[in-house]
């Protein structure tokens, strides 16, 4: 088995490199070298026509891409600890927040990155008024997610997740582009220390 | 268990009526006036803090949002037929499938629909120059699936899923908004055709 992927900051190969120590399984990551676009040359693209990081390849060459499904796929494989929930209500709200996470704290994260961030402007077209907007939007997304911190220790409630792991993993790569945490959303900033000093959190 | 929803066209209560009817399960929906925005009340906040539809109520009150996992909870209550994959790597396949449909086919439809449909313009703060650019991410999107179902009959290959359940609510939506599948492409006009006959497509 072969897992494609890359060093920090890149957030959805670092989400795979958690869930895994998490698990206590280790794959060891085969590089892609996303400054030499080696995600778009044809080779890689014939294991994800995205031309997307990461991608996890079987024995068998049959492949599998998008960080969830690849989480999701080593979680049958090694059922505990349960990180995408235990009981059929509790897998089903962890997907939930994971899909929360990911269209209501990450697109604004994205949008900023796609559109307003010096970093990809000579590589795309951006749309700089839109992705400047993204500031407020993300600044909403944090003001929601602190509130919804008011439940408990962990986006899900009070049992760590791969919900968990796709907010690190977005809140980080948003601070490395210039969009850290507000100081005053101390339930947030306190859920981050909490997930942060998880040893897989180094991963 | 209390489902509440809206009707066509909107493209995520239309999932959950369509996954239930192809699992033989009868659960009435509770309409939510969007027009009215009975949505963005303070009453539908309290089941749903984003103001979304659908919401999942169950007996004890306990409330679960998303589209997507809310399906997977009636999965869990009803396992055939399996929507949502047999084996680990099919699930895993099945989530990839849903995950690039809703990323890379439903995002551009829902930025053209968000910043440049004359309908959302008096409700939001449009950027419309970055709204129009998605009618060519759109046509990207088309052609990639299109390509992509060379592999098989349905979105995640030979297998009736989810994943076509989402694909299927956002290519009509994205029809209904204006941007309806380019004829040239005709693996995705046939899989439409296809997916269209099923009797759950009504529902």
């Amino acid at each position: 088995m072969k897992l494609y992927g890359a060093p920090m900051p890149a957030p959805n190969p670092r989400r795979v490199r958690m869930f895994l120590a998490e698990l206590g399984v280790d794959v060891p990551e085969t590089p892609v070298d996303l400054r030499k676009r080696e995600h778009k040359s044809p080779e890689y693209r014939e294991k994800n026509s995205l031309g997307q990081i990461p991608t996890l390849e079987l024995d068998d060459g049959s492949t599998l891409s998008e960080s969830v499904a690849i989480c999701r796929y080593f979680q049958a494989l090694h059922p505990e600890p349960a990180l995408f929930g235990g009981t059929a209500f509790e897998t089903a709200q962890v997907d939930m927040w994971i899909r929360r996470v990911e269209f209501i704290v990450m697109t604004p994260v994205g949008n900023f990155w796609r559109h307003a961030h010096p970093f990809t402007a000579p590589l795309l077209t951006q749309f700089k008024d839109f992705g400047e907007s993204n500031r407020e939007a993300y600044a909403g997304a944090q003001r929601w997610l602190d509130r919804e911190l008011a439940a408990g220790s962990f986006i899900a409630g009070e049992t760590f997740s791969m919900a968990d792991i796709c907010a690190l993993s977005t809140v980080d790569f948003a601070s490395w582009i210039g969009l850290p945490i507000a100081p005053e959303h101390t339930r947030l900033t306190d859920w981050h220390a909490r997930v942060s000093a998880r040893p897989s959190a180094l991963a």
